[in-house]
């Protein structure tokens, strides 16, 4: 059983390129040929840890992760997250590695969805990034779009003027040319690739903002109450995309415009079979949007590579 | 996080005794106390496992078990077993240590649970200990029995002979008296407290086997399928108890009774009660009869003491 730390996932993550790996197990999940649980629960006065595992049919591993999330009133601030990655045989049933990632990983792969995403919907040209929110995946989603689009332009929207300088400054050290607005119309206005980061319980993109031919992945909303998006929005879009439609049913967007009756199942497709088909934006004035809730196969497939790395 | 391998909770064993831990979590667990979610289970071609966890309410960890049990035609034989426990902290979420355990706490904290169930039941007077079954548990029951009983007599039942002579030969030298039998009437004939440990699906010991003064406990049958005893016995014990009512209700013997009609729920007493009252058997005629299915607060308290001793 080996120990991979935070410090080693740190030296390895530059040495490999997890996209591909992720994108097969998209399609891997679409078509049905992986075996993953319910997610396992236990909540606390003190916080909750969540467990999501589960492996690719006849393939080498099977992976477990546990990532909590603590409210802690000590020296470690407000909250703390802690999280490890498992990565066992499917032939012996060993425990072959333990991952101590601290939720690294599953930032890293929530970050790498929105690069796929972005790469069968994104429109070709890609004028400006918008980036909705200011946190960890704010900052991780814009750079790992660097794979799919050469444009460093990013417009990046917030509520907290002190968190959107500090955006600003810190995208700007690693080569953007950022702009920071507090009105989501200016947002819309100038980027046709938008990224939604943010934990919104109300919709912030309304269907009269958004332009044709914009591309926008909207990864914030991942349980049945949050909404980032109009509901009329996806109404209005060509194309609109779950990472898992049964997930998809159940939180996030696509969920609410269920709810909502403004769209029906029929209009969802599922992000496997849009890699696998290779066909995803087929003009230059659609409007197209990835809705993702996040799914263990990402985790299966990052720790994978991790640990196949480490050897 | 700190790694405690198979080899060192080995040594860490014999320096303490978890034994009034797991009867205080018992007490716990009865009391409602505990917060503990449903198993999670990953069932592969090769092998499944399980995950178990939980905490008691507002204490100081939490404790998530892994365990696995595989079917290998390499080198490790027909099945291999594998399984860890992780003790993370209540208070801030960390993990602070993994019990790489290969399963044998698993093991420790279920031989515990027949010692005290046979401390609130067994007659005082102990002739014989009847040892159903040859396994690891038919041994690891009996040695833990030392604690509650001086009685080194023991009589076992199997159905092979060749395991028979392996547990008498194996106990005889640890100081044991050991008689081996094919006949499971001269068994109860002979032992007043009784240890059934096998697989099997159909019952062993029948109503007509057990003398007045007996106390059995059950701990093979953990599934809706498994069946030691005759449903017709625990109509006539003057006590059973269930290490988990809820659980019983659904595997083990008590379930078998239930569907059968021979029982009520009424009948069914839960081993933290007694515990707490410190009242089991009352005379020494009556028929006493303990079914354990296995409980996640035994693991939660084991892997805590033994994580305690390590520091």
């Amino acid at each position: 059983m080996k120990i991979i730390t935070k410090a080693e996932i740190e030296k390895i993550l530059p040495t490999l390129d997890p996209i591909p790996a992720i994108e097969q197990g998209f399609v891997e999940y679409s078509q049905g040929k992986c075996n993953i649980p319910p997610v396992g629960e236990l909540i606390m006065e003190t916080g909750d840890i969540h467990i999501k595992y589960g492996c690719i049919n006849k393939q080498d591993f099977y992976v477990i992760k546990i990532a909590s999330g603590f409210f802690d009133t000590g020296e470690n601030g407000p909250m703390t997250s802690d999280g490890m990655m498992m990565v066992f045989s499917q032939k012996t049933g060993a425990v072959l590695a333990i991952l101590h990632d601290e939720c690294l990983l599953t930032d890293i792969r929530t970050a790498i969805a929105g690069t796929i995403s972005a790469k069968y919907l994104a429109p070709k040209n890609v004028t400006a990034i918008g980036i909705v929110g200011t946190g960890v995946q704010a900052r991780l989603q814009a750079e790992y779009l660097k794979s799919v689009t050469d444009c460093k332009k990013i417009i990046v929207w917030g509520r907290s003027p002190e968190k959107l300088v500090e955006f600003r400054n810190d995208m700007r050290a690693k080569g953007y040319d950022v702009t920071a607005t507090m009105e989501i119309e200016e947002l819309c206005n100038n980027a046709n690739l938008i990224v939604t980061t943010t934990p919104a319980t109300e919709p912030l993109i309304m269907a009269s903002h958004v332009k044709p031919g914009t591309h926008i992945t909207a990864m914030g909303s991942d349980t049945p109450d949050k909404q980032e998006l109009d509901t009329a929005l996806l109404a209005l879009a060509d194309i609109v995309v779950a990472d898992s439609i049964s997930q998809c049913q159940l939180r996030g967007e696509i969920n609410m415009a269920l709810k909502a009756g403004t769209i029906t199942n029929d209009k969802v497709v599922e992000l496997g079979d849009i890699i696998a088909s290779g066909v995803g934006r087929t003009n230059d004035q659609q409007i197209t949007i990835a809705d993702l809730t996040g799914v263990a196969v990402q985790d299966i497939k990052i720790a994978e590579a991790v640990y196949l790395a480490s050897l």
